[in-house]
C-alpha cells in the first residue's frame, strides 16, 4: 500500500488545482459523478452521519430553475458549467443512523432532542463532505468552481420546499479552461494560521 | 501533469484510509505539520477567506489543558495521540482580506456589517479547511482521528479566552495502529444521497 501521495498527486489535488470560471466543451457523464460520490462518501463524518446531499443540475431546464438565485457576477460561470452541484445538508440525517451507525442507532435520539446540535452537526459535517467532494472530483480529473454568491433562501424554496434539506454551497463541475482562471491569491503563512503548544 | 490520481492514491486518501483510535509510538515532527499546512492552505475558500486556525498540542502539558473538555469515551484516544489539532475558525477572518483578497479588499466590509454572514462563512469555510487538513495529512502518510465529542465552550474558555476564535472540531494526528480500528460502517448509496436533474 502506498505510504504517501506522489508529488504529481499533491499537485493534482492541492498545489496546481485551481477554482475554475470557464469550462471546456467536454461533457461530464453521470457515471463519473457516481465515481466521485463513491470516493467522497468514504471521508469521515461525526458518528458517520453523512449529512451531505447532492443535486446535480445537468440540463438547461434544471439550471434555469437555479438562475434567479445566483448573484449577477456568477451567472455566466454557473450557466456555462457542464454540471452544477447543489451541495446541501439534511437536517433529518439522524433518520439514517440505524443504517449508518448500526452498532449504536440509539444515538439518533441525541439529535432529535437537540435541534441546534442536529443543525450544527449537519452544517459542519456536510461542509467536510463538500470538501471531500471537491478533492475527489479533482482526483478523478474534474475541475471545480465552488460558489457562495447566491440567495440561499431562494434555492431552498425552489429545490427543497419541504424544509428538510438546506443548501450549503454550489459547485460548478467540469473540465476547466485554464485560460480563464484568475492569478492565485496569497495564503496565510504557517505562523499566521497555526500555533504549536 | 497528472490527469487523475492512481488507484493507490485513491486508496490512500479515501478507500483504505480510516479514522484512528490508537497510535503507533512514532512521533510527528513540526516540519511534517508545516508540510500538511502548506498543502491544505491551497484548498479553495469563499473570497479566499481562509478562516481556519490550527493549534497543535504536542506536549503532555498542552494536552492536559484540553483533557477536562473531552467526553469520557474520547480521553484515551486524545491523550495518547502524538498530536492533537484544535481546528478552530477566526470570526475576525475578514481582517486578513487585504492580504488574502488584494484585488478587492473592500469586500471585508460585507462581513463587518453582517456578523451572521461572518459566522456562517467562517464555520462553512473553516470546516472545508478541516477536511483539506485531514486529506493533506493522509496524503503525507499521517493518519487522523477527528473528534466531535467534547465541550466546545470549555475548549474556547481555555484556549481562546478573547472570543475571536471558536473551536470547530478536534483531530488526533499520528501514525495509526490498524489493529485498533473499528469495522468500516456502511455509507449511503448514490441514490440515497444524490439526485440528477
Amino acid at each position: 500500500m502506498l505510504k504517501t501521495l506522489t508529488e504529481d498527486g499533491l499537485d493534482l489535488l492541492f498545489r496546481r488545482a485551481r477554482s475554475h470560471n470557464g469550462w471546456l466543451e467536454r461533457p461530464v457523464g453521470d457515471d463519473l459523478l457516481a465515481q466521485v460520490y463513491d470516493l467522497m462518501k468514504m471521508g469521515p463524518t461525526s458518528v458517520n452521519s453523512s449529512p451531505a446531499r447532492f443535486v446535480f443540475l445537468r440540463s438547461e431546464e434544471a439550471k434555469r430553475r437555479l438562475r434567479p438565485a445566483i448573484s449577477a457576477g456568477n451567472i455566466d460561470k454557473v450557466m456555462s458549467a457542464p454540471v452544477v452541484a447543489i451541495i446541501a445538508y439534511d437536517l433529518g440525517f439522524h433518520d439514517s443512523l440505524p443504517q449508518l451507525f448500526p452498532h449504536n442507532p440509539g444515538i439518533a435520539s441525541l439529535f432529535v432532542a437537540n435541534p441546534d446540535l442536529a443543525e450544527s452537526t449537519a452544517f459542519r459535517n456536510g461542509s467536510l463532505q463538500g470538501a471531500y467532494f471537491m478533492l475527489a472530483a479533482r482526483a478523478l480529473g474534474l475541475d471545480c468552481g465552488p460558489i457562495s454568491g447566491f440567495d440561499g433562501a431562494a434555492v431552498n424554496r425552489e429545490f427543497f420546499p419541504d424544509g428538510k434539506l438546506k443548501v450549503n454551497f454550489l459547485c460548478n463541475v467540469g473540465f476547466g479552461d485554464y485560460g480563464k482562471i484568475f492569478p492565485r491569491s496569497p495564503r496565510l503563512s504557517f505562523e499566521q494560521a497555526c500555533s504549536l503548544l
